[in-house]
């Protein structure tokens, strides 16, 4: 049998660096991998974005994409996500939204049929969680909320806070009252704040981070040869960042975010 | 003598929405004056971008706003006159910058020498008010603190609020210290959240408050025909408010920062 492997990059693209919390999560359990992740930070946020706007971003974006041949496009942003879920976009490779596997997942672990979800005010706007947990269980109740405050405080690294702590209790208390026994993060920066939104929700309430779920979708994707893994050696695997905007400020915020996992380049592209 | 009336318009423009607070001082002080306010909703916030970027928005506002026949146009945007005041652009009509005016008044009023700063990320690393102080008073000694959550928290109303007042206190606290009694609200949306800061700084220290020292400019430069005056009735101004992306939130958030103003109409335009 012949072994396939392909050295062509996975590429995730994000309106800014939030989805750099899944490039984190990837290149951590895909190690034999090369990724590419693009950052639209000329444009960012595209949270307060018309959905039409938004559209037009992501095709700007996949088309890009495409001409670096890569095998795979993951949309490592909640906006374009839902953009491109209400009117998808041909490609002749794979392309992974954010909002399937958590609404996915969420569905599978709930038992008592409420759902909690937080994320943007656009993402909370658009109901795209509500729509695809209802594709999954038209049963489920699903209880929203808008974290506005999250991803400045994410941005400010005020982690173990007591603000933080007080914001916290504020967004997510009422779903705790209702009784989820399941909270997705539906947003890429939210898993930053894991700590203190666990001191809300205690133990008895199960998390779902899209950075997470998005990681099983590839590995099972890679695992069933959806996708066609890369053999080569870890210590030969590149990751380039490229974002739209030449602010001097991407190089820190990408180093904070990924933590441990190093980047090989930065580059700046425009589109 | 002849008595000269102008019944073009005062144009505003400013990233978002936070500008509107300049367009309702001006409202409210200059009663005969038509406005035409212009968001850039589709590309905000600048703050994150860099200044070339900003400068060919900038540019791009400016001469849309020129082809409206206005008599004066006012840059409400800290990040777009800080691009500005970088390499100013000519036009045949007067065009104003939110940052003068601040320093100007500041310097004038402050008697330790001691200023201190608020604002964005971005106006705090362009140093844009550090280097008019400068120009207007060497001795001067300038403390910036960038204040990210600000903007968030007056865009959810939590006004009066004791995650408000907390946050402002660790903003707001180090200026106290240090001694400055002057400071100046350098982003268009503190205002709104000027008594949480009135908190921090207590009676001692001078708010200085862009909205209202561009009124008290434009209001001079009008009685010196620096700037046409309209002579018009009252009741026949009108007040038209345009963005460049087409989301319907802006009305209500329109709306929530005008107060008592009430406006004409909410256009979009494409630029």
């Amino acid at each position: 049998m012949s072994v396939a492997s392909s050295d062509q990059p996975i590429a995730i693209f994000d309106s800014g660096l939030g989805g750099l919390t899944v490039l984190k999560a990837l290149a951590q359990k895909l190690v034999h991998e090369n990724f590419i992740y693009l950052g639209d930070t000329a444009r960012l946020p595209y949270g307060n974005k018309s959905i039409s706007t938004i559209h037009r971003y992501v095709l700007q974006n996949l088309n890009y994409l495409n001409t670096l041949n890569v095998k795979a496009i993951i949309i490592a942003c909640n906006s374009a996500s839902t953009a491109f879920l209400q009117e998808p976009i041909s490609s002749h490779v794979p392309i992974y939204n954010v909002i399937q596997p958590g609404a996915l997942k969420a569905s599978h672990i709930c038992k008592n049929n409420k759902i909690g979800v937080i994320g943007t005010k656009a993402t909370v706007k658009s109901k795209s969680y509500v729509k695809q947990l209802h594709l999954l269980n038209s049963n489920l109740e699903v209880f929203q909320q808008a974290c506005p405050l999250f991803v400045p405080l994410a941005e400010e690294a005020w982690i173990d806070d007591p603000i933080t702590n007080l914001v916290a209790y504020r967004y997510i208390q009422p779903l705790v009252t209702v009784g989820i026994d399941t909270l997705i993060l539906g947003c890429t920066h939210y898993p930053v704040l894991r700590t203190a939104i666990r001191k809300v929700t205690g133990n008895g309430i199960e998390l779902v981070d899209s950075a997470e779920t998005m990681t099983e979708q590839i590995e099972a994707d890679i695992r069933d040869h959806v996708v066609i893994p890369n053999l080569q050696h870890p210590t030969l695997r590149r990751i380039i960042l490229q974002t739209t905007d030449d602010s001097d400020q991407s190089t820190q915020a990408a180093k904070m975010i990924l933590g441990p996992v190093t980047f090989d380049e930065l580059q700046h592209v425009d589109l």
